[in-house]
């Protein structure tokens, strides 16, 4: 049954469902949680000690409206002037303002699918009209079909989710050139991946590249991220987003995180390893795991059946995500946690297994 | 000279000049600071004990997506069920919010003017037309005109910006009886006033209430917000807002202010006896100020020229606010501070009309 709101609600937002976020256990619950995706690691030393400076009279005053002092160290990490970033409440305050300043009413969406969840939910906000295109064979770009969509906004995730999978920049660059609209690249996963796709906004004036805190800083709870692009694009998304987007704290504590990259690099690499570790021992138990640049894999059971694994494991304090959605059926996605945690998943597996042999 | 954006910029957003946050001289810089309405005195002890007690691992993780924690308490303090409440980045995130949850592309938005220069930026990122009602004689709310404006939403400021004018509860309810659409309270100023319009949300479906603590909690660098509304409302509003709008530790800090009721309350008490004295200082030098229930006062200068204060304060180091507007360009507007901060100010205004004789 679907409620109607009433008559004062816009209908695109009284007819649809929203995003919804996967399950947060309540703080001090004992679970395995690997169905958001955050880093398994803490934040850096550096972070908590910029936690403890934070002043009284950096909560009293109004924040620094455009994150300048993040900006400032972002820019000499990236090798770009300040006014080629714009600092975002996560990296989805930065897609919800992308999809404002290049997207009216009535205009067209474009994103692979399967993808991100937010991307249809962003569209439909914006009373857009959503364009999805296939992935070709073994999630590959559909450049072409891409190119030809005559949306005013591609929605990239790279590396993809759910999927984890990866599309080498140089053939992102062929849609950038190709593409008469705003090529928005996700890269909330990137630093787990082999390469990324910065460089492209140097070249292509209609490309914007987006990175968040979340996982590869492990600061999901902090709501920090940014997104690079030509600095005449950076000054319309300027106008878009709130005035005081980002909080005192968020901006102090992004920058020391971004100043400590040695600590993230270790994370990063530990990910990495963790990563190939857990998809061979979910391969070795007759699973198809995809090759993931990401902080998680999404593999198909052997059974077939991805919504009885994700409660199988769930019974067993395992949190993972299922997506009751066409092509992901068979599979949960799991992120990579530490060595302990990904243990408990292939013995979660295992111990699935053997009580389906049983039975 | 204007410079157009790429073409792939909706027009909209590429015509816009965007919104123009007051002046934030650098961390450190010696200015009484009285142009951005912030409150005074710090926040509170128990918010700086709630901040030295943030976890690394609720930085690490996803925060509540709906600030659950903070809508218990908000809720028993308000007497309503947290149903009835949603968190924001700020109440600007809630206006931004509201405006995509309740206006559609080619809608219409009103508000009596001039007001919180904000609205016109908000219903132009909407692609909808402001429809703005003069104030009647004294800041008296033109009910009837703006009741039979069409709009879609009213956005109402109560007290006023930058005004500082207030507006009886009992006037409110009776254009939200009379109006189709959907009233918008913004109560960014309302813990200095003698009264507020929650009850009017308990007898009409169409009334949202906003409120902030970056002013009568210290907490302008924290960014959050709330909004009230009946239940069909705010989950209405929780599809549009983004999944993770609030991060954890502004979640935990708003709450930790909103428990400690005592401490806030004396802070308000100390702005609305300095606003007295303030405003009764400048009247004796010949100042025409408002009455305000508001954190700051709006005041017209002996010799009409508000510009030339502000300039003039600015040169002692005194920051105001000026606003280059119809009907405002004969005042300035100046947040109550310290009654040290007070003092300077009419010191500076006394020094100023001391040049301005001997010239």
């Amino acid at each position: 049954m679907i409620v109607m709101g009433p008559a004062f609600i816009r209908s695109a937002v009284r007819e649809m469902a929203g995003y919804a976020p996967g399950e947060q256990p309540a703080p001090g619950a004992r679970v395995v949680k690997l169905n958001t995706n955050e880093n398994p690691f803490p934040p850096s030393e550096k972070v908590l000690q910029a936690l403890r400076e934070i002043s009284s009279e950096s909560l009293r005053r109004y924040p620094s409206p455009r994150a300048d002092a993040f900006r400032d160290v972002a820019g000499k990490l990236l090798g770009v002037s300040p006014d080629w970033i714009i600092a975002g409440n996560g990296s989805d305050d930065l897609l919800t303002i992308a999809t404002r300043t290049f997207v009216a009413a009535g205009g067209r969406i474009a994103y692979p699918d399967p993808t991100y969840s937010l991307y249809p939910v962003l569209t439909r906000l914006q009373d857009a009209k959503p364009v999805t295109v296939a992935w070709e064979k073994d999630w590959a770009l559909p450049v072409a079909a891409l190119a030809a969509s005559k949306a005013d906004v591609i929605f990239l995730a790279n590396p993809n989710a759910p999927s984890g999978t990866f599309v080498r920049p140089e053939k992102i660059e062929k849609l950038a050139a190709a593409f008469g609209g705003l090529l928005l690249i996700d890269e909330a996963y990137v630093d787990f991946a082999d390469a990324n796709c910065l460089g492209l906004v140097q070249r292509h004036a209609n490309v914007v590249v987006t990175r968040t805190f979340s996982k590869a800083y492990s600061l999901a709870g902090l709501r920090f991220g940014y997104a690079v692009a030509q600095p005449q694009v950076i000054a319309e998304m300027m106008k878009v987003k709130d005035s005081y987007n980002c909080d005192a704290i968020s901006q102090v504590l992004a920058t020391a995180a971004l100043e400590d990259q040695e600590y993230a690099r270790r994370t990063w690499e530990h990910v990495k390893a963790e990563r190939q570790r857990l998809s061979e021992g979910l391969r070795q138990m007759g699973w198809e795991v995809l090759p993931s640049q990401a902080n998680f894999i999404l593999a198909a059971c052997p059974g077939g059946d991805g919504k009885e694994t994700y409660l199988g494991l769930k019974s067993q304090g395992i949190l993972v995500r299922y997506f009751d959605l066409p092509g992901l059926k068979d599979k949960v996605r799991i992120t990579v946690g530490t060595v302990q945690e990904n243990n408990a998943v292939l013995a979660g597996v295992q111990e699935l297994a053997a009580a389906e042999k049983a039975a």
